[in-house]
């Protein structure tokens, strides 16, 4: 089997959840499985060993992100919903069904490198609304995105092509 | 200088948040630091390389958490505030000052394992609430706690206590 292949056996499928219709794919069955967890990990750290810093998207790309960043010894940036981080920040809202939401980065989240390759990494893109608003976020504060990283992508809402019409690679390991 | 001396150094210290009079320790200029953060996730992983779990509290014991069980190739399990986890869950209160907080394990976290070693891990403990309700969880579903760790333990507050009152051992890297 394939990582990819081995992946999504091991992605749980929630029904109805947390609406009626969706069926919620659940990450934690993987993260479960030890040995298969840190073969995710150590596949894309050797991917991206070369970037500067690793950015994850509150809360489940804090899983992914800081174990990468740990692994290739690179600092790890949290962007995070809107109030939760402590010093200064800039901002980026983002369009939900009925209203929006917004997530920051610190202002000097790569301070001590010029022109810093950064890999963006988050669980899953549906919509691509909070991956083009971290895109956004990363770019403001001077990182040059190598790609946006995703375990999971839900072709059908085309997210993606959100992130492709920014000029960032997209790189997704399991796709639906 | 001591791994505790140069995360105490990393660590910036953020005055009147998030309210007057506090001063919050701020973590993410040590993740930042991808040299200093991965020592970090080292020390951690050589202590408790034998547990069959490492659980993380939401968010920043995700960033702790998950990279130990991905270096030390074990399961990790996401604790969560209400409402956020998809399958079944088991649920624990906790006080804070006005009013009440949440949170909630997956009853199937720790189900292939019997009597399975578990690391609770959290970036700080200051009262000690969060994590008592995070020891209650682990062992309403069997686990067997081994110690619970945190980068940063705010020794005024008194939380320790309550964690060793539970019979659970405190591991803390920084003590303010």
């Amino acid at each position: 089997m394939t990582l990819a292949e081995k992946v999504q056996k091991a992605i749980r499928d929630i029904p109805d959840y947390p609406q009626k219709g969706i069926i919620f794919k659940d990450i934690t069955t993987l993260l479960n499985d030890g040995e298969l967890f840190s073969e995710v990990i150590d596949y894309f750290s050797e991917k991206y060993k070369n970037v500067d810093f690793i950015c994850g998207i509150e809360s489940r790309g804090f899983i992914f992100g800081a174990a990468i960043a740990a692994k290739i010894k690179k600092g790890f940036v949290p962007l995070r919903k809107k109030g939760k981080l402590p010093y200064t920040t800039v901002a980026e809202k983002y369009a939900l069904e009925y209203g929006f939401d917004e997530i920051e980065i610190h202002i000097d989240a790569f301070k001590n490198v010029k022109n810093p390759k950064v890999l963006l990494i988050d669980d899953l893109i549906a919509t691509g609304g909070t991956a083009e608003a971290a895109v956004k976020l990363i770019e403001k504060i001077g990182g040059d995105l190598v790609a946006a990283a995703f375990i999971i992508e839900l072709t059908f809402l085309d997210g993606a092509k959100k992130i492709k019409e920014l000029g960032v690679e997209v790189d997704s390991l399991v796709k639906y």
